[in-house]
Protein backbone atom coordinates (compact mmCIF):
# COMPACT_ATOMS: atom_id res chain seq x y z
CA UNK A 1 0.00 0.00 0.00
CA UNK A 2 2.91 1.99 0.91
CA UNK A 3 4.60 1.60 -2.43
CA UNK A 4 1.48 2.51 -4.18
CA UNK A 5 0.83 5.55 -2.28
CA UNK A 6 4.82 6.53 -3.12
CA UNK A 7 4.19 5.46 -6.54
CA UNK A 8 1.20 8.38 -6.88
CA UNK A 9 -1.08 4.97 -7.51
CA UNK A 10 -3.56 5.47 -4.48
CA UNK A 11 -6.94 6.81 -5.66
CA UNK A 12 -8.74 6.33 -2.57
CA UNK A 13 -8.22 4.55 0.68
CA UNK A 14 -10.70 3.06 2.82
CA UNK A 15 -9.83 2.35 6.29
CA UNK A 16 -10.81 0.73 9.67
CA UNK A 17 -10.60 3.68 12.15
CA UNK A 18 -7.05 3.25 14.44
CA UNK A 19 -5.59 0.28 12.34
CA UNK A 20 -3.33 2.21 10.68
CA UNK A 21 -3.05 5.55 11.70
CA UNK A 22 0.51 6.14 10.14
CA UNK A 23 -1.13 5.29 6.52
CA UNK A 24 -4.13 7.45 6.89
CA UNK A 25 -1.97 10.34 7.88
CA UNK A 26 0.21 9.58 4.72
CA UNK A 27 -2.22 9.17 2.39
CA UNK A 28 -4.35 12.43 3.64
CA UNK A 29 -0.48 14.43 3.18
CA UNK A 30 -0.67 13.83 -0.24
CA UNK A 31 -4.86 14.73 -0.67
CA UNK A 32 -5.76 10.75 -1.03
CA UNK A 33 -9.77 10.51 0.08
CA UNK A 34 -10.04 8.82 3.21
CA UNK A 35 -13.49 6.93 3.94
CA UNK A 36 -13.50 5.40 7.59
CA UNK A 37 -15.26 2.06 7.18
CA UNK A 38 -16.70 -0.68 9.90
CA UNK A 39 -15.00 -3.85 10.47
CA UNK A 40 -18.02 -5.67 8.96
CA UNK A 41 -17.15 -3.32 5.65
CA UNK A 42 -13.54 -3.95 6.20
CA UNK A 43 -14.38 -7.70 5.70
CA UNK A 44 -16.66 -7.82 2.59
CA UNK A 45 -14.23 -5.47 1.02
CA UNK A 46 -11.08 -7.21 1.33
CA UNK A 47 -10.25 -10.62 -0.08
CA UNK A 48 -8.31 -11.75 2.37
CA UNK A 49 -8.99 -13.96 5.15
CA UNK A 50 -7.62 -11.32 8.25
CA UNK A 51 -7.67 -8.28 6.43
CA UNK A 52 -4.78 -5.73 7.76
CA UNK A 53 -8.19 -2.45 8.60
CA UNK A 54 -6.83 -0.84 5.21
CA UNK A 55 -8.10 -1.35 1.47
CA UNK A 56 -7.03 0.71 -0.95
CA UNK A 57 -8.33 1.86 -4.95
CA UNK A 58 -5.76 2.09 -7.19
CA UNK A 59 -4.95 2.89 -10.49
CA UNK A 60 -4.09 0.19 -13.55
CA UNK A 61 -0.31 -0.46 -13.75
CA UNK A 62 -0.08 -2.23 -17.24
CA UNK A 63 1.58 0.18 -19.47
CA UNK A 64 1.75 -0.21 -23.37
CA UNK A 65 4.67 -2.76 -25.10
CA UNK A 66 6.65 0.10 -26.70
CA UNK A 67 6.94 2.36 -23.46
CA UNK A 68 7.92 -0.54 -20.74
CA UNK A 69 11.10 -1.04 -23.76
CA UNK A 70 12.00 2.61 -24.01
CA UNK A 71 15.18 3.43 -22.93
CA UNK A 72 17.74 0.74 -23.15
CA UNK A 73 16.48 -1.91 -21.53
CA UNK A 74 19.04 -4.68 -20.60
CA UNK A 75 16.96 -7.33 -18.58
CA UNK A 76 13.27 -8.29 -19.25
CA UNK A 77 11.09 -11.01 -17.59
CA UNK A 78 8.69 -12.62 -20.05
CA UNK A 79 5.88 -14.68 -18.90
CA UNK A 80 4.19 -16.80 -21.24
CA UNK A 81 0.38 -18.34 -19.98
CA UNK A 82 1.46 -18.32 -16.32
CA UNK A 83 -1.46 -18.80 -14.67
CA UNK A 84 -1.06 -18.82 -10.46
CA UNK A 85 -1.05 -15.05 -9.42
CA UNK A 86 1.56 -16.48 -6.47
CA UNK A 87 4.30 -17.03 -9.12
CA UNK A 88 3.32 -14.09 -11.62
CA UNK A 89 3.48 -11.86 -8.41
CA UNK A 90 6.75 -13.79 -6.77
CA UNK A 91 8.45 -13.57 -10.04
CA UNK A 92 7.67 -9.88 -10.35
CA UNK A 93 9.68 -9.46 -7.24
CA UNK A 94 12.41 -11.54 -8.14
CA UNK A 95 13.11 -9.46 -11.19
CA UNK A 96 12.63 -6.47 -9.46
CA UNK A 97 15.32 -7.45 -7.13
CA UNK A 98 17.41 -9.08 -10.10
CA UNK A 99 17.30 -5.02 -11.76
CA UNK A 100 15.60 -5.98 -14.19
CA UNK A 101 13.45 -3.20 -16.64
CA UNK A 102 10.42 -4.58 -17.53
CA UNK A 103 8.03 -7.52 -16.41
CA UNK A 104 5.74 -9.04 -19.76
CA UNK A 105 2.93 -11.04 -19.22
CA UNK A 106 1.32 -12.48 -22.08
CA UNK A 107 -2.56 -13.09 -23.06
CA UNK A 108 -3.30 -16.02 -21.38
CA UNK A 109 -1.64 -14.85 -18.19
CA UNK A 110 -2.87 -13.65 -15.30
CA UNK A 111 -4.46 -10.17 -14.68
CA UNK A 112 -1.25 -8.50 -12.66
CA UNK A 113 -3.85 -6.91 -10.21
CA UNK A 114 -5.04 -9.40 -9.00
CA UNK A 115 -4.95 -9.53 -5.29
CA UNK A 116 -2.95 -12.43 -4.69
CA UNK A 117 -0.52 -11.39 -7.56
CA UNK A 118 -0.12 -7.63 -6.35
CA UNK A 119 0.22 -9.26 -2.23
CA UNK A 120 3.26 -11.77 -4.05
CA UNK A 121 5.12 -9.26 -4.96
CA UNK A 122 5.22 -7.02 -2.27
CA UNK A 123 5.56 -3.83 -3.94
CA UNK A 124 7.34 -5.05 -6.84
CA UNK A 125 4.15 -4.34 -8.97
CA UNK A 126 4.40 -0.80 -8.39
CA UNK A 127 8.51 -0.92 -8.99
CA UNK A 128 8.80 -1.43 -12.86
CA UNK A 129 6.72 -1.49 -15.79
CA UNK A 130 4.57 -4.21 -16.33
CA UNK A 131 3.19 -5.05 -19.56
CA UNK A 132 -0.46 -7.57 -19.53
CA UNK A 133 -2.16 -8.84 -22.51
CA UNK A 134 0.07 -8.79 -25.81
CA UNK A 135 1.12 -12.06 -27.66
CA UNK A 136 3.85 -14.01 -26.90
CA UNK A 137 5.54 -13.61 -30.53
CA UNK A 138 4.66 -9.76 -30.27
CA UNK A 139 6.97 -9.22 -27.41
CA UNK A 140 9.82 -11.48 -28.56
CA UNK A 141 9.34 -9.36 -32.29
CA UNK A 142 9.74 -5.92 -30.21
CA UNK A 143 12.20 -6.92 -27.24
CA UNK A 144 14.52 -8.43 -30.40
CA UNK A 145 14.46 -5.10 -32.45
CA UNK A 146 15.45 -3.32 -29.28
CA UNK A 147 18.57 -5.45 -29.20
CA UNK A 148 17.67 -7.89 -26.46
CA UNK A 149 18.23 -11.64 -27.05
CA UNK A 150 15.23 -14.02 -26.34
CA UNK A 151 16.25 -17.01 -23.85
CA UNK A 152 13.23 -19.05 -23.36
CA UNK A 153 13.33 -21.54 -20.04
CA UNK A 154 12.41 -25.20 -20.74
CA UNK A 155 13.18 -28.37 -19.20
CA UNK A 156 14.56 -29.60 -22.13
CA UNK A 157 16.23 -26.66 -23.78
CA UNK A 158 19.77 -26.67 -26.32
CA UNK A 159 21.90 -24.94 -24.08
CA UNK A 160 22.84 -25.51 -20.07
CA UNK A 161 22.36 -22.34 -18.45
CA UNK A 162 26.40 -22.55 -17.41
CA UNK A 163 27.24 -23.50 -20.57
CA UNK A 164 26.41 -19.82 -21.85
CA UNK A 165 27.61 -17.99 -18.20
CA UNK A 166 30.89 -19.69 -18.81
CA UNK A 167 30.49 -18.40 -22.99
CA UNK A 168 29.83 -14.98 -21.92
CA UNK A 169 26.28 -15.23 -23.52
CA UNK A 170 24.59 -13.68 -20.79
CA UNK A 171 26.66 -10.03 -20.82
CA UNK A 172 24.24 -8.97 -23.35
CA UNK A 173 20.68 -7.78 -22.90
CA UNK A 174 18.43 -10.64 -22.82
CA UNK A 175 14.98 -11.33 -22.30
CA UNK A 176 13.68 -14.71 -20.65
CA UNK A 177 10.68 -16.49 -21.68
CA UNK A 178 8.97 -18.10 -18.95
CA UNK A 179 5.88 -20.44 -19.69
CA UNK A 180 3.28 -22.09 -17.55
CA UNK A 181 3.81 -23.70 -14.20
CA UNK A 182 2.23 -26.87 -15.33
CA UNK A 183 2.23 -27.16 -19.11
CA UNK A 184 5.86 -25.37 -19.45
CA UNK A 185 6.25 -23.03 -22.11
CA UNK A 186 4.56 -23.54 -25.40
CA UNK A 187 6.08 -24.88 -28.47
CA UNK A 188 5.32 -21.73 -30.00
CA UNK A 189 6.91 -19.77 -28.11
CA UNK A 190 9.84 -21.84 -27.41
CA UNK A 191 10.14 -21.25 -31.24
CA UNK A 192 10.71 -17.78 -31.74
CA UNK A 193 13.02 -17.62 -29.05
CA UNK A 194 17.05 -17.24 -30.22
CA UNK A 195 17.55 -19.93 -27.87
CA UNK A 196 16.28 -22.78 -25.91
CA UNK A 197 17.67 -22.73 -22.22
CA UNK A 198 17.88 -25.67 -19.71
CA UNK A 199 18.59 -24.42 -15.43
CA UNK A 200 20.86 -27.68 -14.79
CA UNK A 201 19.22 -30.06 -12.30
CA UNK A 202 21.96 -32.01 -10.21
CA UNK A 203 19.95 -34.28 -8.25
CA UNK A 204 16.97 -36.38 -8.97
CA UNK A 205 14.38 -33.68 -9.10
CA UNK A 206 12.28 -33.64 -12.58
CA UNK A 207 12.40 -30.28 -12.55
CA UNK A 208 12.33 -26.53 -11.07
CA UNK A 209 8.98 -24.70 -10.15
CA UNK A 210 8.59 -21.87 -12.20
CA UNK A 211 9.92 -19.14 -9.55
CA UNK A 212 13.02 -20.86 -9.07
CA UNK A 213 13.48 -21.06 -12.64
CA UNK A 214 13.13 -18.00 -12.85
CA UNK A 215 15.31 -16.77 -9.87
CA UNK A 216 18.33 -18.43 -11.27
CA UNK A 217 18.09 -17.11 -14.78
CA UNK A 218 17.40 -13.49 -13.96
CA UNK A 219 19.80 -13.51 -10.96
CA UNK A 220 22.67 -15.37 -13.73
CA UNK A 221 22.03 -12.47 -16.13
CA UNK A 222 22.44 -10.33 -12.89
CA UNK A 223 25.29 -11.35 -12.29
CA UNK A 224 26.96 -11.40 -15.88
CA UNK A 225 25.76 -7.99 -16.97
CA UNK A 226 27.69 -6.18 -13.60
CA UNK A 227 31.11 -8.51 -13.70
CA UNK B 1 3.32 -41.44 -4.79
CA UNK B 2 5.58 -42.67 -7.42
CA UNK B 3 8.48 -41.70 -5.84
CA UNK B 4 7.47 -42.83 -2.35
CA UNK B 5 6.91 -46.62 -4.50
CA UNK B 6 9.96 -46.07 -6.22
CA UNK B 7 12.22 -45.59 -2.84
CA UNK B 8 10.35 -48.46 -0.98
CA UNK B 9 8.35 -45.90 1.64
CA UNK B 10 5.26 -46.88 1.02
CA UNK B 11 2.88 -48.78 2.89
CA UNK B 12 -0.46 -49.43 1.87
CA UNK B 13 -2.29 -47.40 -0.64
CA UNK B 14 -6.17 -46.42 -0.54
CA UNK B 15 -7.49 -46.03 -4.23
CA UNK B 16 -10.87 -45.43 -5.87
CA UNK B 17 -11.00 -48.32 -8.69
CA UNK B 18 -10.56 -47.42 -12.08
CA UNK B 19 -8.50 -43.55 -11.13
CA UNK B 20 -4.89 -44.47 -11.15
CA UNK B 21 -4.70 -48.36 -12.50
CA UNK B 22 -1.01 -48.01 -13.46
CA UNK B 23 0.07 -47.43 -9.69
CA UNK B 24 -2.23 -49.69 -8.39
CA UNK B 25 -0.86 -52.26 -11.04
CA UNK B 26 2.99 -50.83 -9.76
CA UNK B 27 2.14 -51.02 -5.89
CA UNK B 28 0.84 -54.54 -6.43
CA UNK B 29 4.42 -55.55 -7.98
CA UNK B 30 6.30 -54.64 -4.83
CA UNK B 31 4.15 -56.30 -2.53
CA UNK B 32 2.02 -53.13 -1.09
CA UNK B 33 -1.51 -53.73 0.09
CA UNK B 34 -3.72 -51.71 -2.18
CA UNK B 35 -7.43 -50.89 -0.27
CA UNK B 36 -10.30 -49.77 -2.81
CA UNK B 37 -12.39 -46.91 -1.26
CA UNK B 38 -15.56 -45.46 -2.63
CA UNK B 39 -15.08 -41.34 -3.62
CA UNK B 40 -16.48 -40.38 -0.33
CA UNK B 41 -13.99 -42.19 1.59
CA UNK B 42 -11.11 -41.09 -0.21
CA UNK B 43 -12.43 -36.97 -0.27
CA UNK B 44 -12.12 -37.70 4.10
CA UNK B 45 -8.67 -39.09 3.73
CA UNK B 46 -7.13 -36.94 1.41
CA UNK B 47 -6.50 -33.57 2.44
CA UNK B 48 -6.63 -31.44 -0.99
CA UNK B 49 -10.03 -30.50 -2.38
CA UNK B 50 -9.26 -32.09 -5.49
CA UNK B 51 -8.14 -35.70 -4.69
CA UNK B 52 -6.08 -37.70 -6.90
CA UNK B 53 -8.15 -41.03 -6.93
CA UNK B 54 -5.35 -42.65 -4.28
CA UNK B 55 -4.17 -41.54 -0.59
CA UNK B 56 -0.81 -43.32 0.50
CA UNK B 57 0.23 -44.44 3.49
CA UNK B 58 4.29 -43.89 3.56
CA UNK B 59 6.95 -44.39 6.29
CA UNK B 60 8.49 -41.30 8.22
CA UNK B 61 11.48 -40.27 6.13
CA UNK B 62 13.24 -37.99 8.75
CA UNK B 63 16.68 -39.63 9.28
CA UNK B 64 19.29 -38.82 12.67
CA UNK B 65 21.70 -35.54 12.12
CA UNK B 66 24.84 -38.24 11.74
CA UNK B 67 23.16 -40.56 9.19
CA UNK B 68 22.09 -37.33 6.48
CA UNK B 69 25.87 -36.31 6.74
CA UNK B 70 27.71 -39.25 6.23
CA UNK B 71 30.05 -39.48 3.29
CA UNK B 72 31.51 -36.34 2.31
CA UNK B 73 28.92 -33.91 1.99
CA UNK B 74 29.25 -31.01 -0.12
CA UNK B 75 26.18 -28.75 0.15
CA UNK B 76 23.47 -29.13 2.61
CA UNK B 77 20.16 -26.56 3.19
CA UNK B 78 19.14 -25.78 6.59
CA UNK B 79 15.60 -24.23 7.23
CA UNK B 80 15.61 -22.73 10.39
CA UNK B 81 12.05 -22.12 11.66
CA UNK B 82 10.58 -21.83 8.19
CA UNK B 83 6.96 -22.38 8.81
CA UNK B 84 5.28 -22.36 6.25
CA UNK B 85 4.85 -26.12 4.57
CA UNK B 86 4.95 -24.65 0.72
CA UNK B 87 8.29 -22.77 1.19
CA UNK B 88 9.94 -26.02 2.69
CA UNK B 89 8.57 -28.20 0.10
CA UNK B 90 9.88 -25.88 -2.58
CA UNK B 91 13.69 -25.50 -0.96
CA UNK B 92 13.58 -29.35 -0.80
CA UNK B 93 13.03 -29.28 -4.24
CA UNK B 94 15.24 -26.91 -4.78
CA UNK B 95 17.84 -28.11 -2.93
CA UNK B 96 17.50 -31.84 -4.61
CA UNK B 97 17.74 -29.96 -7.95
CA UNK B 98 20.93 -28.02 -6.89
CA UNK B 99 22.78 -31.98 -5.97
CA UNK B 100 22.29 -31.06 -2.31
CA UNK B 101 23.09 -33.89 -0.10
CA UNK B 102 20.98 -33.35 2.51
CA UNK B 103 17.91 -30.81 3.81
CA UNK B 104 17.88 -29.89 7.79
CA UNK B 105 14.89 -28.54 9.12
CA UNK B 106 15.65 -27.14 12.82
CA UNK B 107 12.91 -27.44 16.02
CA UNK B 108 10.04 -25.28 15.52
CA UNK B 109 10.27 -25.38 11.63
CA UNK B 110 7.16 -27.57 9.93
CA UNK B 111 7.02 -31.15 9.90
CA UNK B 112 8.63 -32.22 6.40
CA UNK B 113 5.47 -34.67 6.15
CA UNK B 114 2.80 -31.99 6.26
CA UNK B 115 1.03 -32.73 3.14
CA UNK B 116 1.37 -29.54 1.81
CA UNK B 117 5.57 -29.45 1.97
CA UNK B 118 5.41 -33.05 0.41
CA UNK B 119 3.16 -32.08 -2.43
CA UNK B 120 5.76 -28.95 -3.48
CA UNK B 121 8.55 -31.16 -2.67
CA UNK B 122 7.73 -32.50 -6.82
CA UNK B 123 8.93 -35.75 -5.07
CA UNK B 124 12.11 -34.15 -3.88
CA UNK B 125 11.60 -35.22 -0.40
CA UNK B 126 12.06 -39.18 -1.36
CA UNK B 127 15.18 -38.31 -3.34
CA UNK B 128 17.66 -36.74 -0.16
CA UNK B 129 18.15 -37.55 3.66
CA UNK B 130 15.78 -35.19 5.40
CA UNK B 131 16.46 -34.55 8.93
CA UNK B 132 13.93 -33.05 11.31
CA UNK B 133 13.81 -31.49 14.53
CA UNK B 134 17.48 -30.59 15.64
CA UNK B 135 18.55 -27.61 17.12
CA UNK B 136 20.20 -24.82 14.66
CA UNK B 137 23.63 -24.87 16.90
CA UNK B 138 23.53 -28.61 16.93
CA UNK B 139 23.08 -28.68 13.02
CA UNK B 140 25.83 -25.91 12.38
CA UNK B 141 28.58 -28.03 15.05
CA UNK B 142 27.99 -30.88 13.41
CA UNK B 143 27.83 -29.44 9.52
CA UNK B 144 31.61 -27.77 10.48
CA UNK B 145 32.61 -30.97 11.90
CA UNK B 146 32.18 -32.60 8.59
CA UNK B 147 34.09 -29.78 7.28
CA UNK B 148 31.64 -27.27 5.66
CA UNK B 149 31.81 -24.33 6.12
CA UNK B 150 28.47 -22.40 7.10
CA UNK B 151 27.07 -19.59 5.48
CA UNK B 152 23.68 -17.65 6.71
CA UNK B 153 21.37 -15.59 4.31
CA UNK B 154 20.54 -12.75 5.64
CA UNK B 155 19.07 -9.40 3.85
CA UNK B 156 21.76 -7.32 6.33
CA UNK B 157 24.47 -10.05 5.82
CA UNK B 158 27.86 -8.80 5.80
CA UNK B 159 29.48 -10.26 2.54
CA UNK B 160 27.81 -10.20 -1.16
CA UNK B 161 26.82 -13.30 -2.77
CA UNK B 162 28.72 -12.14 -6.42
CA UNK B 163 31.94 -11.22 -3.96
CA UNK B 164 32.28 -14.73 -2.23
CA UNK B 165 31.66 -16.19 -5.39
CA UNK B 166 34.67 -14.11 -7.01
CA UNK B 167 36.80 -14.54 -4.42
CA UNK B 168 35.99 -18.74 -5.00
CA UNK B 169 34.80 -19.29 -1.72
CA UNK B 170 31.87 -20.98 -2.76
CA UNK B 171 34.20 -23.96 -4.23
CA UNK B 172 34.20 -25.30 -0.71
CA UNK B 173 31.96 -27.59 1.13
CA UNK B 174 28.89 -25.27 2.30
CA UNK B 175 25.95 -25.55 4.36
CA UNK B 176 23.60 -22.40 3.80
CA UNK B 177 21.44 -21.57 6.81
CA UNK B 178 18.30 -20.23 5.81
CA UNK B 179 15.52 -18.03 8.17
CA UNK B 180 12.00 -17.87 8.81
CA UNK B 181 9.87 -16.46 5.85
CA UNK B 182 8.49 -13.38 7.95
CA UNK B 183 11.43 -12.76 10.72
CA UNK B 184 14.08 -13.76 8.53
CA UNK B 185 17.20 -15.63 10.10
CA UNK B 186 17.49 -15.59 13.97
CA UNK B 187 20.23 -13.53 15.66
CA UNK B 188 21.66 -16.86 17.15
CA UNK B 189 21.55 -18.44 13.76
CA UNK B 190 23.49 -15.48 11.99
CA UNK B 191 25.64 -15.55 15.62
CA UNK B 192 27.35 -19.23 15.08
CA UNK B 193 27.36 -19.19 11.13
CA UNK B 194 31.18 -18.37 9.88
CA UNK B 195 29.50 -15.94 7.54
CA UNK B 196 26.27 -13.94 6.76
CA UNK B 197 25.79 -13.60 3.41
CA UNK B 198 23.64 -11.05 1.37
CA UNK B 199 21.83 -11.82 -2.07
CA UNK B 200 22.41 -8.89 -3.27
CA UNK B 201 19.16 -6.21 -4.44
CA UNK B 202 19.84 -4.77 -7.81
CA UNK B 203 16.21 -3.02 -8.15
CA UNK B 204 13.87 -1.51 -5.72
CA UNK B 205 12.77 -4.87 -4.18
CA UNK B 206 13.09 -4.76 -0.66
CA UNK B 207 13.85 -8.62 0.24
CA UNK B 208 13.45 -11.44 -2.17
CA UNK B 209 11.17 -14.35 -1.07
CA UNK B 210 12.79 -17.63 1.24
CA UNK B 211 12.49 -20.13 -1.70
CA UNK B 212 13.67 -17.49 -4.31
CA UNK B 213 16.91 -16.59 -2.27
CA UNK B 214 17.74 -20.12 -1.60
CA UNK B 215 17.71 -20.77 -5.12
CA UNK B 216 20.14 -18.31 -5.56
CA UNK B 217 22.28 -19.26 -3.09
CA UNK B 218 21.99 -23.20 -3.35
CA UNK B 219 22.48 -22.77 -7.32
CA UNK B 220 25.32 -20.23 -7.00
CA UNK B 221 27.28 -22.63 -4.49
CA UNK B 222 26.21 -25.94 -7.25
CA UNK B 223 27.82 -23.54 -10.24
CA UNK B 224 31.18 -23.03 -8.37
CA UNK B 225 31.43 -26.61 -7.15
CA UNK B 226 31.31 -28.02 -10.71
CA UNK B 227 33.12 -25.53 -12.56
Amino acid sequence: MREALAGGHLLELFAEPGRQPDLEAAARGVGTPVVHVAPKVMAALADTVTPQGVVGVATLLDVPLGDALAGTPRLVAVLEQVADPGNAGTVLRTADAAGADAVVLTDGSVDPHNGKCVRASAGSLFHLPVVAGVAAADAVAALRERGLQVLATTGAGDDDLDDLVDAGELHRPTAWLFGNEAAGLSEAAAGVADRTVRVPVHGRAESLNLATAAAVCLYASARAQRR
